[in-house]
């Protein structure tokens, strides 16, 4: 079956494999911006459905219409379990500025550092989606151009409450931010009250990756949990995420406070009852995780 | 961008356009069936991730490696919100046998009767699937082979508890399991404590459909609710369905027994807190619906 004639020859089709197994195939109606960074290719491009959609060495990551059901379990999740009144946050990659906007509609917000290692990803992002904006107007924020891995030596120990780290996918490329060296290095500046959040990966397409993640974090944090996000238009029903702190109390669902989501404004895919379900893995993907968990 | 050469010549691509702006597109294998049947294209296909899968007139339906998600919220939510001791229950489509199977695993199930149009779709789903051999020893099962729409004609007024409408995307050839025809039938033979679920579609890619759907289910019935379920592989994060019943009180969450999902034996994607998330739309997507909804 010849596949390219589906959208017609005069479009184009933005093609991910996903695993080699399958494929996520976006007509690309317009190409707002198409040029190689130092650290990869950025192709800001325009589907019908989804309005922008912003695409790194042909990844899908995010897109006007689906960018809520990413950032915010990214942002809000970490929040709602520290529940303090003054958080001190780091964002390791985000630079869409998403993960940040989400962030800041939190009061007790005292302080987001967002450190982003590509300066055209910034400056695309800045012209293209309209969360850098509201961003770089709140004296809260603070953008860090550079290596987020090195950054972290900069700063003081148990300094942080929050450390979100949004990057592509943590293989190839951001692999580093898998490695034993960055765990110990989030380890040493994370507070003992403090949780960190981390994309991993798909369940079910890339699902070896938690063979080799899992035991590594277990070693550096008590509170290690996966979650399942259903991220619309990442495929497969539920993007793993998983959260880590000193102390695994840290991670309890109950912490997060009884009308937590219902009091940010303009939330869009949360609700109190998603966020603590979130929390708790189906079944399925449980018993696939705690094949790598010893505990 | 020519897309066919991605997969390799050798291996057939199974394509699916969603709505003309995105496509989702599967490696097959090995075809292990492929024939048109009076009613459609029935293809059974082997790709490495799914195991086998289901495709009817070129759209994925179910396979081993997803069909938990989606079968198992369409089978026990209904039941848990009827919460009664013997429950009497339609599929209305379902000839893959797996709402059928994952429905009998609740022992006040007394009668399910399973009502589906294609026999090949039948046969080829005992050949090829699990999920038929188990529902055909069980006792309490039943077989109708033929048009749902009719058979419902044949039965008394108020006698179910639970109908489960599980067929292909209700447009085109299934429209009239959106008819105002189809739910006068509905209306006449569920019980004044009966639930029904039918999948409507996805909220992001075919939308439109709620803008008549919804109006018209609210003609027929009190209790209207459209449910979000992340259905891993059907691409956008939530499938939704609609929930409907002669009171408005017999859709409450509260109604499902507390640890009605722990109880359930080997469940796959549900929990006690999934369960009830599903049945509060995040607020982007209840903006969306109530657009159409009177109350």
């Amino acid at each position: 079956m010849e596949v390219y004639g589906i959208f017609g020859r005069d479009r184009i089709e933005l093609f991910e494999t996903m695993g080699g197994e399958l494929a996520f195939v976006h007509r690309i109606e317009k190409v707002h911006f198409h040029q190689r960074s130092k650290y990869q290719d950025i192709l800001v491009g325009e589907n019908k459905l989804h309005g922008k959609m912003l695409i790194l060495d042909n990844v899908f990551n995010v897109s006007n219409l689906m960018e809520a059901y990413y950032h915010e379990p990214m942002a809000h999740i970490p929040v709602g379990l520290v529940n303090k009144e003054k958080i001190n946050a780091l964002i390791i990659g985000g630079g869409d500025f998403g993960v940040a906007y989400h962030l800041l509609k939190h009061k007790n917000i005292e302080k987001a550092v967002m450190c982003e290692l590509d300066p055209m990803v910034i400056e695309v992002c800045r012209k293209y989606f309209p969360w850098a904006e509201k961003c770089e107007k709140d004296k809260r924020f603070e953008l860090f151009v550079g290596d987020g891995f090195k950054y972290l030596d900069n700063l003081q120990e148990n300094s942080l409450d929050v450390i979100i780290i949004d990057s592509t996918d943590p293989f190839d490329k951001a692999g580093i931010l898998i490695s034993e060296e960055f765990y110990t290095k989030l380890k040493r500046v994370i507070k003992e009250s403090g949780v960190i959040i981390q994309l991993i990966s798909d369940f079910h397409i890339y699902g070896e990756c938690y063979s080799y993640v899992l035991p590594r974090v277990e070693k550096h944090f008590e509170g290690v949990k996966v979650i399942g996000v259903p991220v619309a238009f990442y495929i497969t029903g539920y993007t793993g995420m998983i959260l880590l702190s000193k102390r695994k109390e840290n991670l309890y669902a109950e912490n997060i406070p009884e009308n937590f989501v219902s009091n940010i404004p303009d939330v869009k895919t949360l609700t109190d009852k998603n966020i603590r379900a979130f929390l708790e893995l189906p079944p399925v993907l449980k018993d696939f995780v705690n094949k790598y968990l010893s505990k």
